[in-house]
């Protein structure tokens, strides 16, 4: 399976190391062979068709601070042309998310299908500002398009909902799907001022690049987006969502929660309304996860309120996710 | 699809009326009609090649106590001999557990496999004391065998750790597995006795008919050995489990535990050893739930550690679990 990585920091080297160690495992249990033709990152591209060494790749990327140092030959050719020109199967998607325009995984994304390759994406952007659409191009060009990873990071919670629980109705859910706040909010429980709090989560390399994402629930929001489309069978975008951050919650809001045996929680939830916002939630709830544990619960018609607790992040818990993706591409080819 | 029903106590009777409630929404959404053509429970049977009238039958069970009053021709034809002579494509074992020879649902399984019928158990004795070569039945007569029901209730924890983290492995798993000792254990937190809170449960009609299934680590230990041989691929039966209750917990113990912020909790777990006992749990554990709730947590090589909390049993969460073991088999036979 011919593959092309956008991206290259820790999610697209976790992916290679894992490819790597799991490759005869991989080959024997699933018939899984990935073939790496292509890689970039922001300064510049490593291309071989018959198979990149992914041990070297990362050696220069490690080296040298980019994948373009791969070979003798610098490779200049920009990322949307590796795509427009390269044949490839999948192409995996692990470029920043942003909420504003999605670029560029928006582009690479909408490209690639169209160009018939299968796609994998833990990118949030291009999902968050259109889901509905994506997913339409994706049934136009009879390609897959999937996003484990985007929700969760190794922890398979869009799996569960959709496949585990089919054949049952799932009436509402809400869940703590951002670590970094939820490592925010149990520092500041454990008496830490907001500011300490995210100085303390910021040396601990938690907070993303753009604050924002994190303290304003954006990324928390862009993950209800998907949990809304995939599960729910909603059509809806980020504006959609009704968001407010963490920026607010004062230790009085805190102490005030504790005194009703309670915590304050940044909740995505969906019940009739899309919402994310900080909430108080009871002690006693599966769901009242502490650090930067992920949690959500699902109500369903006629199993009660399921809980799933997670590590939310991690490159090798994402790389896990983009395996399982590949591997349900791997077993859909090889039906046709 | 035709089906044999074994047992009408709770569980048979929420499948029939999930059955009734979603027949529509099951027919237009996964193409599954389900005909019941024989039901059984130990005081007679109900028969009808064109498919039972459910609320009927319903009906009858509950003024009557049994399904044989269900026509004006009682009906006294044997379950076995209804498993023998009766055309079905599946039969759903629902009979009480037993670990001592795991009868009549042993025989009834059996029988019905050997006759090409699929089976769905939510009986675990059978697969409790014979696992291995149940699979291996089934395996030969080309028919598929499903539990989803026997561990977990309605919360698809087989199907998570098989399913969902698909392309993983699972290094090891711990779970609180048994929702009466769990009950039995937080009111003994709280305060009680052994015996009031025995009682308390017993009183809520939480403790199985024999108690010894509960108290002594049976029931756990059942589901331990369903778990250690479908998800773990390990070859084991009851005799493998090194199984202690909680009849010799003390209120000491619990203060004990508590002084280490632990609570003492009935874990079944996968570690190497494959054991049933009281161990103390840290409070912050997300794995640390209480009343009547189960929590699993499974360990994998790459996605960290994952916990799932659901309400453990009922009967129409046992039931929905059918369901999803239904629907599985119609998607299967539609292949053919």
């Amino acid at each position: 399976m011919r593959i092309i990585i956008c991206g290259f920091g820790v999610v697209g080297q976790s992916l290679v190391k894992l490819f790597e160690s799991r490759s005869e495992d991989l080959y024997a249990k699933y018939g899984l062979k990935p073939r790496v033709v292509g890689v970039f990152d922001s300064k510049g591209s490593a291309v071989d068709l018959s198979g990149i060494d992914l041990e070297k790749l990362v050696a220069a990327k490690k080296k040298f601070g980019s994948v373009k140092n791969y070979s003798k030959i610098k490779n200049n050719i920009s990322g949307l042309n590796m795509i427009k020109n390269l044949d490839a199967d999948v192409l995996v998607e692990t470029t920043a998310s942003n909420y504003k325009d999605a670029e560029p995984g928006m582009t690479h994304i909408t490209t690639a299908m169209k160009k018939k390759m299968h796609v994998i994406s833990v990118n949030k952007g291009p999902l968050a500002l259109a889901f509905p659409s994506l997913l339409e191009l994706a049934a136009y060009n009879q390609v897959m398009l999937k996003f484990s990873g985007t929700v969760g990071g190794g922890t398979p919670i869009l799996d569960y909902a959709k496949g585990s629980l089919r054949g049952e109705r799932i009436t509402s859910f809400a869940g703590i799907l951002n670590g970094t706040t939820n490592y925010i909010l149990t520092n500041m429980a454990n008496g830490l001022s907001f500011e300490s709090a995210l100085k303390d989560a910021k040396n601990k390399g938690y907070v993303e690049a753009d604050e924002s994402l994190d303290l304003d629930g954006l990324d928390a929001a862009a993950k209800l987006v998907i949990l809304a489309n995939w599960i729910m069978g909603m059509k809806v975008t980020m504006p959609d969502i009704k968001c407010t951050g963490i920026r607010n919650v004062t230790t009085d809001d805190i102490k005030n929660a504790a005194k009703k045996n309670c915590a304050i929680k940044l909740l995505a939830s969906c019940n009739r309304e899309l919402e994310v916002g900080p909430k108080e939630v009871s002690l006693d709830d599966p769901l009242c996860v502490n650090g930067t544990l992920n949690a959500i619960a699902f109500t369903s018609e006629h199993s009660g309120t399921q809980t799933i607790i997670g590590k939310g992040a991690g490159g090798m818990e994402t790389a896990s996710s983009i395996l399982r993706d590949l591997l349900d591409i791997r077993k859909e080819i090889a039906k046709n």
